[in-house]
């Protein structure tokens, strides 16, 4: 049996609330040998005090020696085997700005790029062009019509966008169309299979369109595509587990996969931790289960830079009372995985946790959170997608497994 | 390969002695913040100096955050996938009064209850009516004919008792009759296969002469079934790990379970430790696996009474000394699951191990048996079916996999 039928099978409803707080890529390394690591080094009188009354362990994203993207680590915490529930790139990133993708849809990630006068890309990104630039050339593409296909554009960010075809027969085994190098022409969209020959020709068709539409643009002259997908049709959260879920995260990517499981995504104003702890308090009687998303550590952490690092997680800890003032049933403080500033990228390494459940935990007693106190935890080192049942048990949401 | 394939295949014997001590339900919490568990509390001079030489871990049942019933839990002890192995209630509770299930079979727990005049229950258990008031009710039972099918029927304890039918086509796809409350009638055998209709309909009738037989009775004037279940054909330990293995508990429960892999299931006079460990002495050179189960650590535990579990503890502890004079070559000393006094109920929690094997283990040196040290322990967290192949390993009943 997997994990989501023991999950479906044994999960009961009650008031307890359940918050989990994602400090994206706070698993860190020494800089030097001996050293501390970001979390070692930071400054946390509030999440070492938690750390004593908390059970502690280690969690390995996918599994030992395998860095995640941040799909799969997302999902992983949310309880759905990685390796299992995979889910494309394009379907993500439509699905994190809120463009609907349907089983039977294909999505792709979109970037503007520059070509020079032979069709060679020059510059893959368009010279990250501004949003308020960008977003009129979307208008553009999303003009452009395909027969018996419909279609739809979106703006992401900067030089990014999604496009996602509507229709009936569309396959998404596309390969991407960015050569991921410059000085060359960006590729066709090529079918791996058979059956993705004609959603090939669709969007061939949509990308000679698309450089007409733009050939007179300074800068963002041309597109690629990349990460093809349908909608993964997950197994939803309030199904799998029975919870009232919800999102509150900032990027669109973490929006995007709270909500291809079916969380409720939260909309709310500003970006900071204290703007997420606003929008935690005045939702708290609404669900019984928050995604909480924070981000700094992650971007610090691939920026290589250690000491902002470290402020990233100072940050979250001078915030964190505003969190306990409202009386979590469970806490669990992780990342989705390692960011280490050394390496300034995703790795491999587990990823410290502190599983704080006051009326159920077993405490370990240990007098900080950090890596080497999270090795000695009484959690072990774990799969981090049995963290969910874990959480769920800690917070009385589930029934015992046979007589 | 799945575990038992490997253990099929590397198994050899020889003259070693395995005991598995199983304290139900040993694993606790703190009562308050700080405080010790149940097994830190308890003073075991015995457990701790045999820890010394051990090695130490900590076993999940099933998988973390699921807390398991008896069956499942012992049945990952014995070295079964219990998400793999499932058996119902029925076939369990059969098992554990020796009652014969075959494959083909059907067996079914059973209660007294009591039923109004309008037919509805306002007991569930009849009063908890006395064994020497239920056996001859069960004898009534006893003489109710089926068409084409024998009936067995046999007393449990008290207000309990056990039903198999034997006989072609018959299927255990059906749903309890207990409505689980009272104040309702008690529900028809409904089948949820088609196949199972016409068991339905034979049980349907076993039913009514069953009300007809009892309705002059005072209290146990109704029965319910629950359960419907089959011999689930579990391999058998035997051949799986080439043990000749015995069984000295006192409940039905583990009786049954044992019975079910295949153990010899010994009987015996008296009900304490001492008294099992006498049986123990008598058949020592019979069998080279002995399961004993000392039910007191779980039954203290469920009471939510901590002092009482702590003393239980320490009961086992005292008979200690008489297992160790019989110089088994290995024995582990753990639980079946977690039943913290403060939760008051079986629990995810992982369970303490301590795994003794003076000519082959690796001891961890720590100075007493608890949560704490066996979260330091050398064999980590694990999942208890991993169990019987360190058994068998620390043994030298194991051969070398591969050349």
């Amino acid at each position: 049996m997997a994990d989501l039928d023991l999950m479906r099978q044994l999960h009961t409803q009650n008031d307890e609330k359940i918050v989990l707080l994602v400090l994206d890529g706070v698993g860190g390394l020494p800089v030097e040998p001996g050293g501390p690591t970001e979390l070692a080094a930071a400054s946390t009188p509030n999440m070492d005090r938690l750390a004593g009354e908390s059970s502690l362990g280690l969690i390995n994203p996918i599994s030992p020696g395998i860095s995640p993207g941040s799909g799969p680590a997302h999902l992983a915490l949310f309880g759905y085997d990685p390796l299992v529930y995979n889910v494309g790139r394009g379907a993500l990133e439509a699905a994190g700005i809120g463009l609907v993708v349907r089983k039977g849809d294909v999505a792709a990630r979109g970037n503007f790029c520059t070509v020079d006068a032979q069709g060679n890309i020059i510059d893959r990104r368009a010279g990250r062009i501004p949003s308020q630039l960008a977003r009129p050339l979307v208008e553009l593409l999303n003009q452009i019509t395909l027969p018996d296909v419909e279609t739809e554009v979106r703006h992401v960010k900067e030089h990014r966008f999604a496009l996602v075809l509507r229709g009936q027969g569309l396959r998404p085994e596309l390969e991407d169309t960015d050569p991921q190098v410059t000085g060359k022409p960006p590729l066709p969209a090529r079918a791996y299979t058979a059956e993705a020959e004609r959603t090939a020709e669709l969007v061939n068709i949509w990308l000679k369109r698309a450089f007409e539409v733009l050939k007179d643009q300074p800068q963002a002259n041309g597109v690629t595509l990349r990460g093809f997908s349908t909608d993964p049709a997950f197994p939803q959260f309030g199904q799998v587990f029975g919870l009232r879920a919800a999102c509150i995260a900032v990027y669109p990517m973490y929006r995007g996969v709270a909500r291809l499981v079916g969380m409720e995504v939260l909309s709310f104003a500003g970006e900071g931790i204290e703007d997420q702890l606003q929008v935690l308090r005045e939702q708290w009687a609404n669900f019984d289960y928050f995604f909480i998303h924070f981000k700094k550590t992650d971007s610090t952490g691939e920026d290589g830079d250690f000491q902002a690092k470290v402020g990233a997680i100072e940050r979250v800890d001078r915030a964190l009372p505003q969190l306990l003032e409202l009386k979590p049933d469970v806490l669990a403080i992780t990342g989705d995985h390692s960011t280490p500033a050394r390496m300034a990228m995703h790795s491999w390494h587990p990823v410290p946790l502190l599983l704080w459940a006051p009326s159920r935990g077993r405490p370990d007693g240990q007098a900080a959170f950090s890596e080497d106190t999270c090795r000695q935890g009484g959690l072990g080192i774990f799969p981090a997608r049995e963290l969910m049942p874990l959480l769920m048990a800690h917070a009385g949401k589930l029934e015992k497994y046979g007589a």
